[in-house]
């Protein structure tokens, strides 16, 4: 399971060189986004070709680690290039594997994901900005550390506060709750996913309301899968469950103005943190009004069984659970048939529902920034949370 | 001067295997705390000695560039091991080189030190730990963007709110502006230096004044020291002056409740940041009455013509300079020098200030969090502060 699941996440595609294709840049390829401060390579071109340069002297063989990656080629200085066919936008795990050794690119930012620290590029998606940086009210992004009874350890969090959380000092917030994927932590969001930055630009154009965003690590490593889990199936939200609704909420509740009910709560999750959300909201509706499934690749409830029966009567449901939001990409998301079959159940069911197909992505980043872009301006949006 | 200095900060000391030693962690040796979630190396045991670990099957060879680093050995499986000599406590970058592509180590957390994501090994300090995160109040760590009108573009710091400050709306608070060194930027006090648990700590015991930390990006990179400077030395201070005082400071004061004068306002910064700190203070004397130079290489005032002429007025410099803070390390710090004779200069003619030797550390991390260790309870200490 383990390993098919991590092959399946991370595909990894060496082809070799085109014969004759240059490796050189043209005057338009531009240092990535994502490279740190100085870095002039890898550039990308404005056909989204990635170039890519490594000064390795002494090896023998060097590659790219990037789907429509390749092996690079070696000049008479020991220079190592290479130009990859045009990228897909959006945001690209890579690594760099030098005679044998898979490595990171000390000249890109480095993000926690696929189980390390992973090199990536920012590819830019033409006409899409709502995940940039713009000269709007930002809010902060927190980091907070706090004592968790439930495993006896001090614990980190992300906390987005709206623009404005620290003026208005009479408002109390409604919160998200997001949860990333596996081999992944807290980071994924603030940093991979640009949460921050959707929900500012959100909340300026006036399409959602002010809220907080909690970013807590779900505690999905390949390591928490490997338990006896019910059905078969892995138990790692079990592990996480009690540290959310014991330790989490009423910290956040304790420590933030929040409305601490469940019709102001939200919780969300990409990939294995939307299969986690699933679980988690439905044995716990108690806490959340609204739910999001962002490339779950499995865990959907039964139709009609899951959400404790609710599923098999629609108006139930719909008082209960204000938003049920189920996404993927639809170019090669793994998770496509779960969520495509599990939207087809809740319309024959007649169980309201949003559903979102992410144009031309599969299972990344683009999809999920896409999905929070969808989801957060659902919630919230009664009439009296409007004016928040 | 660039490549001198560099050679002078980033010591890399590769020698030869020591024969017959083995490169087997021993039962007490433990996963170094700052490796990713779930990576078993580097292991370091309880004599310091830390344990690198490399898969590279095809390589000639692999060494791990950190002072008291080796190269590595391979086995028949070609993973790659090597056995330090004892370390160093403290916080010290590392990097790998694989057939002469010098790379990071995925299963390290990375760092933007030395202008790259930089590998890093947290080394235990016996019997010190005034930088880890403990079971007491902890103030958050903001991420915040801004607009800056003097560079045109949105620019990112990070804030230290202490404790209470989300449940004391009445509150107002003084600010120390802290920066980093060359190579680094806004994340270094942050991530390498502990600044918020160093914080935490000493405001939990009593120790320090609850205050705010403005770490922003002082713009120390090596592109930024080849421009003519006054008396032939660099201007990268002269960049981020505008910044600091007619962006970050008035944004700071406009964004979060501080006390908006001087006696509340304090300056300092490490290696070059603390140059940078002399040379502003100093420009700035009306803006800061606290400042702190941690491990200036240069820079230093000229006694008695420094600080507007203050320096030849032992009693108008006291008026004005609440504190005067300098620090190096003892063991091997490049700013020994200058730091000791300007320590000696002050002395001599009679002008009050803070002199502090880091026992056994170098140009290094664990210099500069003593540094703001010892630096911070001497801030805003008047009886009226105090009370905050």
């Amino acid at each position: 399971m383990k390993i098919a699941l991590l092959a399946t996440l991370l595909p990894i595609l060496v082809s070799a060189a085109v014969p004759g294709q240059t490796n050189e840049p043209p005057p338009d390829a531009r240092p990535a986004s994502s490279n740190v401060p100085g870095a002039q390579f890898p550039k990308i071109d404005s056909a989204r070709r990635a170039y890519f340069r490594i000064v390795a002297p002494q090896a023998k063989s060097v590659s790219v680690g990037l789907p429509g990656g390749r092996r690079m080629t070696r000049d008479a200085d020991g220079i190592w290039t290479v130009a990859t066919d045009p990228l897909a936008p959006g945001f690209h795990y890579y690594s760099i594997t030098v005679d044998g050794a898979t490595v990171s690119d000390p000249a890109s930012e480095s993000y926690f994901g696929t189980g390390r620290m992973s090199s990536a590029i920012e590819v830019p998606s033409p006409g899409e900005d709502f995940y940039s940086p713009k000269d709007v009210p930002h809010g902060d992004i927190r980091v907070h550390y706090y004592f968790a009874g439930t495993t006896g350890k001090i614990r980190r969090c992300f906390v987005y506060t709206p623009p404005g959380y620290d003026t208005n000092l009479a408002a109390r917030y409604p919160v998200l709750y997001l949860q990333h994927g596996m081999g992944e932590d807290a980071r994924g969001w603030p940093d991979q996913g640009r949460a921050g930055f959707i929900l500012d630009n959100l909340i300026a154009e006036g399409k959602a309301t002010p809220m907080l965003v909690v970013m807590d690590d779900g505690g999905i490593t390949p390591g928490a899968m490997r338990g006896p889990g019910r059905d078969g199936r892995p138990m790692f939200w079990d592990q996480f469950t009690p540290v959310l609704i014991q330790d989490i909420i009423p910290m956040i509740d304790s420590t933030y103005r929040t409305i601490p009910d469940r019709e102001h709560r939200a919780m969300a999750g990409l990939s294995l943190g939307g299969t986690q959300t699933l679980e988690i909201s439905q044995a716990h509706l108690d806490k959340f009004a609204y739910i999001g499934s962002f490339s779950a690749p499995f865990g959907y409830p039964q139709v009609p069984g899951g959400f404790n029966g609710l599923l098999g009567d629609p108006a139930a449901f719909a008082r209960q659970v204000k938003v049920l939001f189920v996404s993927y990409g639809a170019a090669g998301d793994l998770a496509a048939r779960g969520s495509q079959a599990f939207h087809q159940a809740l319309e024959k069911a007649g169980i309201k529902h949003v559903f979102y197909e992410s144009p031309g992505t599969a299972h990344e980043w683009l999809t999920w920034r896409r999905s929070l872009y969808q989801f957060a301006p659902l919630l919230f949006q009664t009439s009296q949370d409007r004016n928040l």
